[in-house]
């Protein structure tokens, strides 16, 4: 049912978005087009992953989910800070943190609970994440911050240059970790469950998914480009700050794909991919798309240091530490899911009224 | 013996302080009288206490002994409030949370493991307040602080009250949570406890246990409310700031019921309760007290924000974080309770001299 | 073989170290030659140490490391503070705690985990540490630093003295819990490693364990001091600031010999000791050695408050919550050496560049 409404709303949404966007029509009525219109292409993109999933393992397809996603954000970010737009990078960046640790989590855990009277998900992998998040953003973070209050713009851009190579390096050593050195090391405990999606079938086979992630990617990168361009408008309508926008419209809409997909697989309680879709795509985020940022922005006239204001470090280090303490026993409820959206709704009004 | 002395502290206390304070005896005089009648009502209100524990069960116990012995402090703040005292209300309100925590929680771990080698109670009951903890004090108290450096009075006065919506709905879920989804759901491990409190009896009837708790939730009322006006005569004769008796004269005396039942249910080795009265009563304060007071602050001339001081607000955290790190393995023992101690002996000097 | 060359660098570094400094040889020169001889004699410790620890339990043995450790530094910090230099005692505090926890550790936890897939320690000591860590870091160097914001130096004073107090008598407890009133109690776990190491053979008996221990830090002790002295001319000829060498090059060299001996008895799989040496040596600098200095700095002109810069503290904050996030599961892998030694050189930038 749901499958059929979101065919229809891409068959319909994707060619109107091309022809609005070229007629000029009102920023207001295209903005909820292409809201719309990417809501429907993640769904597509959701079952494409699933469907990977099941035939190549939890991890791979978790890692699919996070990259796809990621790779939208990477191509919009690279054009606004080409175009001077520093700040509006570091607040999707944010955005996306946040999202995606309390938002994307916060939703999935929430849905699942409702079902399912406890989730369980590998606590070994809890575990690793939540060391990385305290690297990425309790340590890499929170350094430039603290420590570019005495320093000039040379040496913070410096700083900024170092860190990045150095969490760069650090990402890369963690894939090494997972799928190479101590692949299967942790994974003693979920055999069961792993043989149970072995039994599964795909929706579509690995061809086809691959096909259709593709051209989904294709046709959400068009249209959050141009989503992209109607926020000055709907901003001033609506009476949001850029910030505001930034912050939460941005990673809405821009995460939607990861967000559909993560209360989907919660729903089916496959927790091991929610929390490497909502966690896993935090650290690519914060481990790798950001440094690769701030190096890439020594290429353009106006570089891009790594230190984020006050309010949106604080926001990112809060988010951090609540969901290390509700996820580090490997489980999940309801409830839990409710502290994450709770405290999503707290930053959303906070940056809302900054 | 102690019960003996403690009942002759309240027949003479009670009508002494009536006296004393209708006749405007020394101020020094009847701080001293208050403070040990509180401490005598507190001992009745634990024994009235533990005997509902044992008819009605630990978590219903420590909910009733956390509920009488905020009842009590919000009466209080409503007056402070009225009376355009706002300081003062956020500086009891951090003299609780970390009272709680440190003070009675430290001592109770203290004397219960002078006893006990170790102590156990429900790791899942502390995984859950953990995480509750973080909500309210790291997310909900330190957002605003952050935030409102950068909005103005106005802004700051939105979202603090629109945070406070969110802490009492969340609040109540945590209720709904608790008593009805997943009653019983993690309880598992406890059975043998509480299989032995059924055998238990207890020292008063449900009916006499009642009776007694209101009456001397009444006195405590009537004793404490003439008690704040002794702390300006008392601060200028020991050289105490308001801020210092805010935070901790007020907290400890106040709080002399919880310490009292608290420390008496560590030394039977009930640590179900204990747990519940020290931090299930932070939560109360943190997550509904707090809020509650911000949103009836709007009825009076000069509103409540939820804004501490950053001194104030760093006791909070970091008393968090120690509370967390050593509660969150479901042990106790003696050096437990000393490190509390210590803590709360550093930030006593600290808001001493601040 | 290693041993060999070590051997031959003590009984040429030893004498050409005092020569050398009695003949004012080139302060370049002699830097690299002190750098070797103590790199040397810390292999000679971390022998006899390990000796020791054969003979006398994995605990004994990393108390002992850690105190032969620290009272090199203790001296040099006495002398430093007699010097009117509070600022780089503050900084060669800094750097020994996130030298012990994040280069000591991450090295170990990488070279060990080269070697071993997982490496387990006692996940009773490492919430025991987590939880001191916390105390001293988190609350007892925290609340000076913020609420010295708002008093006088004399006031500060009195806060750093009280503060300094109340950590001496926790440490002194802590020594208390661990050594009598709870020895063996958090055991059970290790019997089997344990009756492994009654088997091995000591290199070396207890006594010449004990006798070559105080000849090499008799030895380190004199060259250290003359190091310090060379530290002026270094810094201005690589470019470095007083501050870079107080924090990472005398926290390197000055803690050598830990270095040395916890990457030995992580390549051994000994993981009690490497923790006992790393976080036990951090919990012997934080919580005696800094209160300690706080104290007998009152016997000269120039008291030390215990108020960190703003990046030292937050250095140390951050070293603590990532490594309490790697170990309290009692178990590391390379991977987790590799954080913390990237965290480590992060760290390190910043201070370069500050």
């Amino acid at each position: 049912m749901l499958n059929k409404i979101f065919s229809i709303l891409v068959f319909i949404g994707v060619p109107i978005s091309v022809v609005g966007s070229l007629l000029n029509w009102s920023s207001i009525l295209m903005f909820a087009i292409y809201c719309l219109t990417i809501v429907a292409l993640s769904s597509f993109m959701g079952r494409a992953t699933e469907s990977l999933a099941v035939v190549m393992g939890p991890r791979v397809g978790g890692l699919l989910n996070a990259t796809f996603g990621n790779a939208v954000e990477l191509l919009i970010s690279i054009f606004s800070i080409k175009a001077g737009l520093i700040g509006v990078v570091l607040a999707s960046l944010t955005g996306s943190v946040i999202g995606n640790l309390l938002l994307v989590a916060g939703l999935s855990f929430f849905v699942g609970g409702i079902k399912y009277k406890r989730q369980r998900f590998n606590v070994y992998d809890a575990r690793h994440n939540a060391g990385l998040l305290v690297f990425a953003v309790v340590v890499a973070f929170v350094i430039p911050e603290i420590f570019s209050q005495n320093m000039t713009d040379a040496e913070t851009m410096s700083l900024s240059v170092g860190i990045s190579i150095i969490m760069i390096v650090l990402y890369l050593a963690a894939l090494l970790f997972k799928l190479v050195t101590h692949r299967g090391v942790y994974q003693h405990q979920d055999k069961n469950s792993e043989a149970n999606e072995q039994e599964e079938t795909p929706e579509w086979t690995r061809k086809k998914s691959l096909i259709i992630l593709l051209l989904a990617t294709i046709a959400v990168g068009y249209i959050s480009e141009n989503l992209v361009h109607t926020f000055h408008v709907v901003g001033e309508y609506f009476g949001w700050t850029e910030l505001f926008i930034g912050i939460i419209i941005v990673a809405i809409v821009g995460n939607a794909a990861e967000h559909a997909s993560a209360v989907l697989f919660a729903y089916k309680n496959k927790m091991e991919i929610v929390v490497e879709i909502a966690i896993g795509s935090t650290l690519q985020i914060s481990m790798f798309v950001a440094p690769l940022l701030v190096l890439i922005s020594l290429l353009f006239p106006e570089s891009m240091p790594l230190v984020f204001t006050l309010p949106e470090l604080t926001a990112m280090i809060t988010s951090v530490f609540l969901i290390i303490i509700l996820s580090n026993d490997g489980e999940t409820n309801w409830f839990e899911g409710a502290t994450l959206l709770a405290a999503y709704i707290i930053m959303g009004i906070g940056f809302y009224l900054l």
